[in-house]
């Protein structure tokens, strides 16, 4: 395998071949502007996290053509003028977007990319990739933590994992509220805290289990954790954890936790609790995986399973069972002009030109539970209008309302450091903490409003009405 | 964003902590087996196909740590003995697989991987990592494969995929029967063909949907298809491609096809082939996307909905909606004994000791649905057993067997050159042809029966009641 970087090839031919068209109908210069959404909440849940921009961030910063691209496209039918061009490739777009670790609804902007049209459509694909895939799995990590309290959430996932998706999934998975992972090469990279006990196989390799249960804590004495389902749950790997315990004990040390990885861990968790407890081994912790996502660990949270750590793997890590979120990129301006694009369904009918969305906040600091898209030269409006529903509207007189696009990216340089992985994930569960409950529900949350503002409405209108002709 | 490359660091860090206890007691050298399987086939359907060989193999032969991976580990609490001694890991060891593209079917080993106890618990999260994604998407491929009789079909994934794993998917996608892939950095990587025509965007960009035709036909008039949904599919997009045809006729040039991405796949479809077919285009094809999968297009195919090209995104590279294989890694040989893994579900139990796998064929050379898993010194048997029913036997007397695990990696060398990836995508549709049908149903598939050998059957048992005790 070679070292794989994402380059300017990381995109859809079409990109390509549109951009060619542009450079060869001297549209090279020609401004435009393109916003990201998403139309549906994944897990038919009632908010979104938003991931991926520190990611993205970094990757426009340093996207470039190399020698070998720029062959293989000429190679490939692209035009030799073109392709030359991109040696010189760079991004050198303005880039607005929500905080990374923003609680975001559907059909609003949450980011808006300006720039020449071909590096606009040259970075659609990987801003797609990069966002859709972090975004789905913050989405998940969030949900889980949601029922998990402050139990400590561990990610379990990489074997499952969608290939090399699964390093940017550890890393969206701690924006969503995890506490660590087993990806060695994750936490390295993003600062995450690793964690690892042991496998079967571990005990497998040895005559009897107490035996591996003693060379592991003899070796391994910090952060040990046994996992007692190998043979027999109740009758061998608690019993033999405890020994090791105690010989831990004598030597000054503490075993940290045992591990479940099969079975009813309801039923086993309050078995283990008092096997352990009975043994005088209150402060080791009991540790939980197999299957889990938020609806087990919901049920178990429900019946009081004494877990203390729960390790999630598949689910967490594939976004399962929806495994994408609907992320798009439509253009919005170009050419001098605000652009929609039509569709017989009017829910699907984008919004023109530049724009800015305001989230109404109580008095008490948390959501009110509506987000209004405006112009993004526009003033808090007094009102917000349904997009599709035009005889919706709600009053916004005297609340307050707080700006959620920032700029980040000027010219294509940073406007200011971003903020640590540690940061994105504070602010996660800040904003997380701002949302009322009705909207975190499981089963038919509460839908939180987005509206546009009058001025948009009309823009868009009129546009409608233009094309129409 | 750093170069992404996979190095030992690419694991979960509990293959490192046991490794670190191997090494500490002494077991550098010590000899394990592992098998590689998986135990429900994705999708309900009745096969997968095995895939990620090829990526596997490149990754094994260069794996090693990095001086940054054996810093980071040795600062996390890493033993530093052990640590140090990665700076000369390789992995050594042997591996028999099953080609691949082969069809597979659950609970049988379709990799065996023979190394010291270390190297082979630390390759093995990305072993899982590769071949459980790489296998889902070819078999979700071969899915798509089956319903579409041998029309185009194409990757068109990327922006949906699980971040980097995208790459992968379109691998693993020409594997299972697609003809092309928009991912360009993959298409120039694997050798597959890429394709791209143009968005909404590149139409929304212009004032008129005519214009911008014209100009895309004009300056990229090779492999020209025109996306005809933008405003009105049948009163705008076709009869505005129809004029462009006409004139690309004039230039000595031809349109290859239309797009259709939205709206009723087959109404339309059938709408503008009578309209291309009334102005005299036979030969310009149709292309669809939006949202296909194999019951999509098995429905549309029903519907005669005369389509030449399908693209396909989300569901083909995330494997919707299981988005994960359940491959596992299972100890079989350590320390000299044969080893299993206990269960109280006498189907989870594992299989001990180094074995091979038997597929009985018919005498038509087809397949006649029955695997059987012996001991690797073992000669073809007359009978099968069931794994856990034991009283259910299949007699295989006088019937033909094919081995079909080969040795692929011995002392971690390469024993022949990979095949090409064409080669293995063209293997997997002689297998899928020497498939009975019954077995590629959507409903309810006809079970392939794995059984094992008498030998095998007996090693278990006794060992299951050694452990028992």
């Amino acid at each position: 395998m070679k070292n794989f970087s994402i380059t300017g090839t990381y995109t859809d031919l079409y990109q390509l071949t549109m951009a060619q068209v542009y450079y060869l109908t001297g549209k090279n210069d020609q401004k435009a502007v393109f916003d990201y959404f998403y139309r549906r909440h994944p897990f038919d849940g009632g908010f979104t996290i938003f991931a991926g921009l520190g990611t993205l961030l970094e990757v426009l910063q340093d996207i470039h053509f190399t020698q070998d691209d720029i062959e293989y496209l000429k190679q490939n039918g692209l035009n030799a003028d073109f392709t030359d061009s991109l040696k010189d490739f760079k991004f050198t777009g303005t880039i607005h977007a929500v905080k990374e670790g923003e609680v975001i609804f559907p059909n609003e902007p949450v980011l808006r990319l300006e720039g020449t049209i071909i590096e606009a459509q040259i970075v659609e694909t990987l801003l797609l990739n990069i966002l859709n895939f972090q975004s789905l799995i913050a989405t998940k990590a969030a949900r889980i933590r949601s029922v998990s309290g402050d139990k400590v959430l561990s990610d379990f996932g990489l074997r499952r994992a969608q290939g090399t998706g699964g390093y940017y999934a550890s890393r969206a998975a701690f924006i969503g509220g995890f506490n660590s992972t087993s990806n060695v090469k994750a936490a390295m990279d993003f600062g995450i805290p690793a964690v690892g006990t042991m496998a079967h196989a571990f005990i497998q390799s040895y005559d009897d289990e107490l035996t591996a249960f003693r060379d592991f804590a003899i070796h391994r004495p910090d952060n040990c954790i046994l996992l007692v389902d190998t043979y027999d749950t109740l009758k061998s790997g608690v019993p033999n954890a405890i020994k090791v315990a105690r010989e831990m004990k004598e030597r000054g040390q503490n075993l940290l936790a045992v591990r479940l990885d099969s079975g009813d861990l309801s039923y086993l968790s309050k078995k283990v609790r008092k096997m352990l407890d009975d043994a005088g081994f209150h402060e080791v912790k009991i540790t939980a995986s197999n299957q889990l996502d938020e609806w087990v660990i919901k049920s178990l949270e429900d019946q009081g399973a004494p877990i203390d750590i729960f390790g999630i793997g598949t689910s967490l890590v594939t976004g399962a069972p929806d495994a994408a979120l609907d992320g798009v990129y439509k253009l919005s301006f170009s050419g001098g002009k605000p652009r929609i694009k039509l569709s017989e369904n009017l829910k699907k009918l984008t919004l023109p030109d530049m724009k800015q969305v305001h989230r109404v906040m109580n008095d008490d600091g948390n959501f009110f539970g509506a987000d209004v898209i405006i112009k993004a030269d526009e003033q808090a409006p007094d009102i917000m209008f349904h997009p599709s529903e035009p005889d919706k509207s709600l009053s916004l007189k005297g609340m307050k309302q707080e700006a959620l696009l920032h700029k980040v990216l000027e010219n294509g340089k940073l406007i200011a450091t971003s903020p640590s992985l540690l940061e994105v994930a504070t602010y996660c569960q800040k904003r997380l903490g701002q949302l009322p409950d009705e909207h975190k529900r499981f089963y038919n949350p509460h839908v939180y409003k987005v509206g546009i503002s009058d001025t948009l409405l009309k823009e868009r209108n009129e546009l409608r009405s233009q094309y129409k002709k």
